[in-house]
C-alpha cells in the first residue's frame, strides 16, 4: 500500500483559522487575507475543536493518490459520500500482471499462504485465457478476487477525514482500513500538523468506547451514561 | 437479481406536485395538503420536466431491496453517493452456501462456464478451509471472486434516480448495472409511472449521444453543436 | 407558523428496521417484504441507536410544508445541506399583503412592538409603491426585513433530522428555530413515535454539554473528560 | 461586493489531469506526483469536458472571501448545497455601521435612491435603540432589511462551481448573484485558467436555451429538440 498526498489546501491550517475569525469577528474579505500568527492558528484551532465546531475544517481538503489497497477495502472507502475518487477501472484497464493483497493471518502461515496464491494465480491464468477467447475484459473480471489490488485518486476535507478516521482507525475495524487510515495521517501531517493530530479514533473524541466489543483502550459506558 | 420496492414516499408525484406549486405561487401549508387532480399533478410534472427545474422531484424517494449482483455491480451502484445505503457485510455474514453471478458471454460458451464455475467452487472450498482452520472471514474472503452476489436496501430519491438512470440506461454501460436500473425503473413505474417513464438513457433526455463510441440510437453532435 | 407533515416513507419504522436486519444476516429481498412485529421493529431500532448505527435511518425521509417562519430562520434551516428545500420565491410571489413574526422579546413591550409594526408598515408601503413605479419585484424585495414571512417544503431523512435537532432543540440556539424543530417533532411522532422520541437536544445524547455557555440541564465536561 | 480568492487546491489543473489519468491507465500514485506538461494538463481536460466526465475537477476546490453581498444574494448561494460556507452571524456580530446594497433599478432614480436609503436609516435607528434598551440582538435584527450586507468563506470545488455558474451566469438570474460569479470567474481564471474558462451559462454547455423566457443570446429548442 502506498498512500501519497499529492495536493492539498495551501496553508490549510491557516484557511480553517481565516474562516472561523470571520465567524464571531467583524474582519473584512481583506483582513482575512492578511496572514496570522501561527500561535493565532492554533489557538483558532483548539477553540474550535474545544467547542465541537467542527464545519469551518470543511474549507482544506487534501487529494491522495491510494495504490494498492484490495477491492475488499476501496468498496469500504467509496461508502464515505462526502469524499470525491477517481478510481483506476478495471473494465478499461486490463491485469495482465496481476497484484494482490495478503491478509497477515494468511501470509504468516506458509501453507495458508501457499494455497491462497496458487488460487490467486490460477484464477489469474482462467483471467487471460478468458481474455484471449474474446471474452470481454468486463466479464472476464467477475473472476477476479477481492484481495486484487485497485488505485484511486481521493479527495477529502478535513472534517470528513476526522468523522472517516474517527471509525476507521477504531481497532475494530477492518486491519487494511486501519492501515489506509494511518498513511492518511501520516501524509496529513505533514502539511496540517494540527489536523492530522486530530485523526484518531472516536473513542478518543468521547472519552469512552460506544462499540458492542470494545477493545480496552478506553472504558465503556454503563446505561446511566457514566463511564465504567 | 431481484429487485424490490419496499416503501417509497407516499404519493410521490403529487407530492413533487405540490412543491412545484409552492414555488411560484401563493399557497399556504393547509391548502398544499388538498389533493390535486392526476391531470393536474402530471400538469405540473411536465412542466418540471420541460424546464429542467428538477429539484421538486427531490421530495419523492424511493426504498429497494436489491437481492443477487455482484460486487462488481455493487461497487458501481455505491458510487452514487446522493443515495443512502445498507449492505450485507462479508465480514459477519459467512457464505456456506456460495452463490454468484455468471456474465451471459461465459454462461453461454459450455466450455467456459465450466471453467468459470469450477474456479469459483475451488475459491469458495479454500475459503471454507480457512475459515475452519480459524482464518477470520474478514480475511478469508480476500479470495472470494468479484462475482459473488450481495444484497443491499437502497433509497434514492427521484432526481437522483433520474440522474442515476440517464448514465447507467445508456447501452455503454456495463450489462449487470443495466438490467438493474431496468429493474428499478419497473418497479418505481408501478407506483409513479410519471417519473418512472423519465428513467431512460442520457441521450433520450438530451437528444444527441454525447459518448466517445456511440451506439447509434441517437446522433452525435459535431464540434459546432449541430446534430448530425 | 404552521408545520403540515404531508408525506413520509410508508411505515418508515419497519423500513428502518428492514435494513437495520439486512446488514448482520442472511435475509432475502423477498424476506425483507415480510412484515415485522412492532416489538421487534422497536428492538432493533433500539439496538442501532444504543450502538450508534445511524446509517439505516436514511432510508426513512419525511416530508414538511412550513408555512410562516421568519427569513431569519429560512436562512438558518437551509445551511442543513442533508435535505430538500422548494421555497417560496419572493422574486416572483408579490407580496401585497405581509406577514411577518414578531419576536417575543418585541411583543410583549407594547411600545416596542409598535415602533417595530410601524417600521414594518412602511417599509411594506415603500415595496408597493416601488412596484407601483415599475422597480422590479427582485429590487425591491431589498428592503423587505427579515422578519417577513415565507413558506417552503422540506424533506429530511431520520438520520439527518435526528442530527438537526440535536443542535436545533439546544435551549440556546435561536428561539424561532427551537419551535420549528418543536413542531416537526410533533409532526413525527404521529407517524415514527420512536423516531420522533430521539428528536432531542445533542446534550441528551450525549449525557453533558459541550457548549460555552450552558443552560444548566446537563453537567459539562471538565478538561479530562469526566462529567463535573 | 469583494470577492477573493484566499486559498485554493495547489496547482488545480494538474491534480485533475492527474485523476483524469488514472483512471484509464496504468499508472502508480508515484507517478501521479510526476509534473505534467502544460499541453499534456490541457488536452487531457478538453478531453474530459467533451466527454462530459466531470468528476474529476471535484479534486481542486476554490476558497473565497466574499465580502459585501445583500442576505438576498446569500440565501440563494447557500442552497448550492455541495459547498462549505461559513458565514458572519447577524446573531453574534452586532451592527453600530450599518452597510447594505442598492439595486441600479432603485439607485438611478434619485427620488427613490432617497426614499430608499432613508427607510434603511430609520429601520437602522430602531435597531440601534432596541438593542440599547436591551432587547436581544438575535431578535431586533428581525426589522433589519435583506439589503443588509454579510460576509462569508466558501469553498466549492471546480465542478460545483461550474454547474452553479451554469445557473447563476444565466442573464435571467438574479443581477447581484450574476455580479458574483463573474467576480469568483475572475479569481478561479487567474490560477486555474481552463477550469475559469467553463464557467459560463449552462446554454454555452448546451448550445441552446431551456427558460422559459429566453434572453436570446442562445436559439431555444422546438418541441421535437431540434433548435429553432
Amino acid at each position: 500500500m502506498e498512500v501519497t498526498l499529492i495536493s492539498h489546501t495551501l496553508e490549510p491550517e491557516s484557511v480553517v483559522a481565516a474562516a472561523a475569525r470571520l465567524s464571531t469577528s467583524s474582519v473584512s474579505a481583506t483582513q482575512l487575507k492578511e496572514r496570522l500568527s501561527p500561535q493565532r492558528v492554533q489557538r483558532l484551532l483548539d477553540n474550535l475543536i474545544a467547542a465541537g465546531h467542527l464545519s469551518p475544517f470543511e474549507h482544506a481538503s487534501f487529494t491522495f493518490a491510494i495504490d494498492g489497497i484490495s477491492r475488499v477495502t476501496s468498496h469500504q472507502l467509496v461508502r464515505h459520500r462526502l469524499a470525491s475518487y477517481t478510481q483506476q477501472s478495471q473494465r478499461y484497464v486490463s491485469l495482465g500482471q496481476l497484484e494482490y493483497v495478503t491478509p497477515h493471518s494468511i501470509a504468516r502461515r506458509s501453507d495458508w499462504e501457499a494455497r491462497y496464491r496458487e488460487a490467486i494465480e490460477g484464477v489469474h491464468r482462467l483471467y487471460c485465457d478468458m481474455m484471449e477467447a474474446g471474452i470481454p475484459g468486463e466479464d472476464a473480471r467477475y473472476i477476479l478476487p477481492n484481495a486484487v489490488e485497485t488505485r484511486l485518486v481521493m479527495t477529502m476535507n478535513a472534517r470528513e477525514l476526522m468523522h472517516a478516521a474517527s471509525l476507521r482507525l477504531c481497532l475494530r475495524a477492518q486491519w487494511e482500513i486501519v492501515q489506509l487510515f494511518e498513511n492518511i495521517k501520516i501524509e496529513v501531517r505533514k502539511v496540517a500538523p494540527r489536523i492530522g493530530d486530530e485523526l484518531k479514533p472516536k473513542c478518543f473524541h468521547m472519552g469512552y468506547c460506544d462499540e458492542a466489543e470494545c477493545c480496552g483502550l478506553m472504558p465503556k459506558l454503563d446505561g446511566k451514561g457514566a463511564v465504567r
